[in-house]
């Protein structure tokens, strides 16, 4: 049988597009949080007619089709399950070169092409899509995860920027959803569906994109908190203060700090003197005018003990061109990574709370599992949290079955007391799928189940589903 | 049949909140653009419950419900049909007060608030729901018809805002889709499905919208050009210039201008000496330094005659704290009512066309009807048009099937030729669903038919389907 599948699949694609050499394949079962999964094949289709021609086939051979972008993704949904019979389907061909409309401020783009790439056409005319990421996804994935990133805060989501979608329906079928247009209300928006879905209603194959205009002039400041429940109060002053030039505001606990200094030699700590010290970088930019001066006057201010109580100031803060400052932030979850065993939680809760729910969760992980390291870090201007623990690797191989007690208990927290999300913005895959299925309300999730199934071939003809619940990484 | 369905409606809600006299009927038989229509009866329920209970009720009796908000809509999806047998919902009294939460910048409101309710309770927090519009809608109308606007180049659309539904589906259950959260992919976002749905798969009753942070400082040039074509390039100056500070982009015809100007006494023309200018009205808006200085120096760039190209310059221009350049703005639909009856095209093209589309356009008609004036305006900076054409009241009655006609010839143009939308930021109601079913590809049709179907009651039951391809105005 999977013999037959894989000839039909070298027929219709060539030999050379269809990936069986056992290496190759295993490089192909890691996303950006480990190894996952093994796949029957990959296989690298050239345009959206041998998308559409192989999803059918796959699933009159009754094997399920795993759409796979630049494999950045970090809930494995770009990833085969264990079962050795799910076909990888990589969209990496699906990348004619982006066609910029400049006076439109949009571009056409494969869903196969880069984020970087992307932005290398875009920014020849000062223009850039401004989802920003450690990682360099492909525009298919983005879409299919709805990527949020650091500077949501000022440019929203994928969601927000995705004016049009091609995709391949579960049943076969090609649909062309919107046009570039920015204001388009002629009937229900489907392209919806195919935003966040990861995968479940089809695979993208290419997108219209929103741009924004490039800044033209960028200041941080970093800033070191002798209480971080200081930061909401701050980010509503700065928010008041620079209004739409305030493009991020985020988080670092001491412990994501020090792990990132010691991993990382270049990088230089802010606050020698204040090791224990919670940071906040705030980043301003905008192309009027938009300079230090405007930050070092909110910051002379701050750092006056009056201003957030006698607790919570601001202990010192630095100003810089934006460089230095992300290269600490970004190089944080390598620092961790460096640290042992992650064990990872992608939670949001409401902005004004997060400081008290993240004290909170420190607490209760910290009584239960004392041989825990907690690094977190995050979006504190969306209410993001990365809430990520390290079993040291000092401390041996860590216990079977941990990860996924402490994740549970740490999902049930934010979801059922504080409110929150159990996925902020690397969406539903594998690796939380389980979550999903204990903490979304059944009424919602048949809900969804019946719309989805919208895309699928009728009941009758259905063998596999379309790897629902599944992300393009 | 019709007696026992309002007796039952009197028992669930109160003889008080189920309306059935004629003169309230017939003023409820009106929207934005004029009557429509003639209810059975209208009712007021108090809560989501009643919402729940009566869609229910109305179902089993055979009869659709119609919601209606404010009745500021413009396309008749807040009024009945002409049957006599449909049931209005008003929401006027899903309107607990908005409950703002300053520090996470969102609001939670019922469906029946009015905008100018939620943005009073909000601006004294220092925040608001930066959708700009002539009307005063309610908030579920706005998330019914995905509300755009005059700002949506900056602030996006209602959309972009919302972060959680409360609604009815049709099958009378109660959904909460989505928390008070920026941040949240833990589930496909089934909440999309209720927005610029027109009531296609519920009635939405409340809603979590996320608030911007009200600019302290506005600012606003009228700027009279010799040939309308320098609009784009002026626009992508404006915005290589000002970034996140340009907050509205705005174009003016001679004669959309003369009509407020005719009508409205008070107003003065900002270029007396050249009625025949196209005029474009610029906003910059912001918290941090966004003055007069900084607008006045690029309209002395852009004045140049080499800017734009000897026949496209920049005639005159001149600046404003944005409340007199508004007035014209906001009073130009009121202007051209006045002048007669009133045939209008709500479309949107690509950005960098939309002089040219608007050329040919002009052209196409003239030639046709040369008894039209025409006398459009629009949302430049996003690719919307008003394109409103004025059947004068000297003519005497406008000839049957006139405003079809020309209607139908637009909207070919519009989509087939020119890639665009019949609906840039109305939606889909009555007055337009036959060029939905016209213009909208098949594939697509049936697609939206059976999603929305998922939250009507199996086919067994269903009798009448909920009001359908119908805006809550």
């Amino acid at each position: 049988m999977a013999g037959d599948l894989i000839a039909a699949l070298v027929a219709l694609l060539g030999e050379r597009h269809v990936i069986v050499d056992p290496a190759e394949l295993a490089a192909l079962a890691q996303d950006g949080r480990g190894a996952t999964g093994r796949p029957l094949c990959a296989v690298r289709p050239g345009d959206t007619g041998q998308v559409a021609r192989l999803v059918t086939l796959c699933r009159a051979h009754g094997a399920a089709v795993v759409p796979r972008g630049a494999g950045t993704g970090l809930s494995g949904g770009g990833c085969a399950d264990e079962s050795g019979r799910q076909i990888v389907l990589l969209t990496d061909r699906l990348n004619a070169a982006p066609k910029i409309d400049r006076l439109n401020r949009t571009a056409e783009v494969g869903a196969g092409v880069r984020l970087s790439t992307l932005n290398a056409a875009a920014m020849a005319h000062g223009l850039f899509l401004p989802i920003d990421l450690g990682a360099d996804p492909a525009i298919g994935g983005m879409i299919a995860t709805n990527t949020g990133g650091a500077r949501l805060l000022r440019h929203g989501d994928m969601r927000r920027h995705v004016l049009a979608v091609e995709a391949v329906c579960g049943d076969g079928t090609v649909v062309q959803l919107g046009r570039g247009l920015w204001k388009d209300n002629s009937a229900l928006d489907l392209k919806q569906l195919f935003i966040g879905a990861g995968g479940a209603t089809g695979i993208v194959t290419g997108a219209t994109v929103a741009l924004d205009v490039a800044p033209q002039h960028q200041v941080t400041a970093m800033l070191a908190l002798a209480d971080p429940r200081a930061t909401p109060a701050l980010l509503a002053d700065a928010e008041r203060r620079f209004g739409t030039l305030l493009t991020a505001f985020e988080g670092m606990s001491p412990r994501a700090m020090q792990a990132a200094f010691d991993h990382v030699p270049g990088l230089r700590p802010p606050f020698p003197g204040l090791p224990d010290a919670y940071a906040v970088m705030v980043e301003l930019s905008g192309n009027a005018l938009c300079d230090s001066d405007m930050l070092e006057e909110a910051l002379a201010l701050w750092c006056e003990p009056r201003m957030t109580g006698p607790d919570a100031q601001v202990l010192d803060a630095v100003v810089d061109g934006g460089g230095r400052h992300w290269a600490i932030r970004h190089a944080i979850p390598e620092g961790i990574r460096a640290r042992g065993q992650v064990i990872a939680c992608d939670i949001a809760v409401r902005r004004g709370a997060i400081m008290e729910d993240r004290a909170l969760l420190i607490d209760q992980v910290a009584r239960r599992w004392p041989g825990l390291q907690i690094h977190d870090f995050g979006h504190i201007g969306d209410g993001g949290l990365h809430f990520n623990m390290v079993w040291p690797t000092a401390a041996g191989p860590m216990p079977a079955g941990l990860a996924d007690a402490v994740r549970t208990f740490v999902f049930d927290m934010v979801v059922n007391r504080l409110g929150g999300s159990f996925s902020a913005e690397h969406g539903v895959g594998p690796r939380n799928i389980r979550h999903y299925e204990r903490l979304t309300p059944a009424a919602v999730q048949q809900l969804s189940a019946r719309v989805t199934s919208q895309f699928l071939p009728a009941p009758a003809a259905a063998a596999i589903p379309l790897s629902q619940t599944r992300n393009q990484g």
